[in-house]
């Protein structure tokens, strides 16, 4: 069981791809088959799995998530961080913190068009840590 | 491998912090290193990383759980159970019922913001099942 | 760590039952308490652990889903696979790629009315590879 954290300066809302970073711890460890659990330590941004090949998925991702879950919605009550601050945290809870990714033959067992990215759901930039947990053979 | 079982009461639909119910499992099994599965046996309630210090967040998922996916919705069939029976379905779906959480130096280790709650989607109160199942060293 | 590939063959979009697939990796592997991990190497299907009882559920999440992200969005950019290719990506994000079920007594420790599902968000019918990863003793 092999723990590494990762630190991702985000550049406010919008994703960025960490598939490289991810992989490279899986690489260090030298596990063969196995499993990497991502689990991001905040309440604000999020982990997805998405296609990979056209950035206009993730485009077209926070258009979706701008109307489902609009800022400076005037029902929210908690708003001491800003107009965005209950929207970053519906948006994390209605996608993902965590998830482990099969190790196979050594690398992350993802499919062709599957990337990992963090998902910032704050329009400032954040720094933000990641905590990978290795285990297999 | 350790698996505990734990029960919690529920007060119907809202969120209950079990992170002190968690880190007591992780604590009894004394590994220092590792990873804590949680896995809620129910289909009407879910298991969500939270904000823990304002719990207005909590209202205000309520909030947005209300008007995204509304009790009594006419083009529902499934309503045996009553106008937020299927909600409840929809809602455990969009959110979440298993997840990791990382072992560091024999504690859960979240985010300094970070509880882990049961989210009640029915009404009425109901006891819920978690399957918490430790690993590591 | 035993890792099996299970390939489903959806019939365009809806939800397939594939508990009992999962469940013979389970038995095969011989582990009698531990962890499947199941991941889906694809952007635009799911995996939902979902009641399995009534089939108007699953019918009614659709209905849910249809509402939520509709096809055919204009405000989409990325459409080049169809009017559902990315509200296919949007259902896949606000779902789950990936989770674990505990193994107890040589089974899935799911809940009465826990199934586990492949939910297929294109219309067109598509071979799904699911890869389980088996660990515990």
């Amino acid at each position: 069981m092999i723990q590494r954290g990762i630190e991702v300066a985000s550049r406010g809302r919008g994703t960025l791809d960490i598939t490289a970073k991810v992989e490279s711890v899986v690489v260090e460890s030298g596990i063969i088959t196995g499993l990497a659990h991502l689990f991001l330590r905040h309440t604000s941004a999020s982990l997805i799995l998405c296609e990979n090949a056209d950035p206009a998925v993730r485009r077209d991702l926070e258009t979706f998530m701008s109307r489902c879950v609009p800022d400076g919605d005037p029902e929210f009550e908690h708003s001491a961080e800003g107009r965005e601050d209950m929207p970053a945290h519906v948006r994390t809870i209605l996608t993902h913190s965590s998830f482990s990714v099969p190790i196979v033959a050594g690398r992350l067992g993802l499919g062709t068009w599957q990337g990992i990215y963090l998902w910032e759901h704050r329009t400032a930039p954040h720094n933000r840590r990641i905590l990978v947990t290795i285990q297999g053979e």
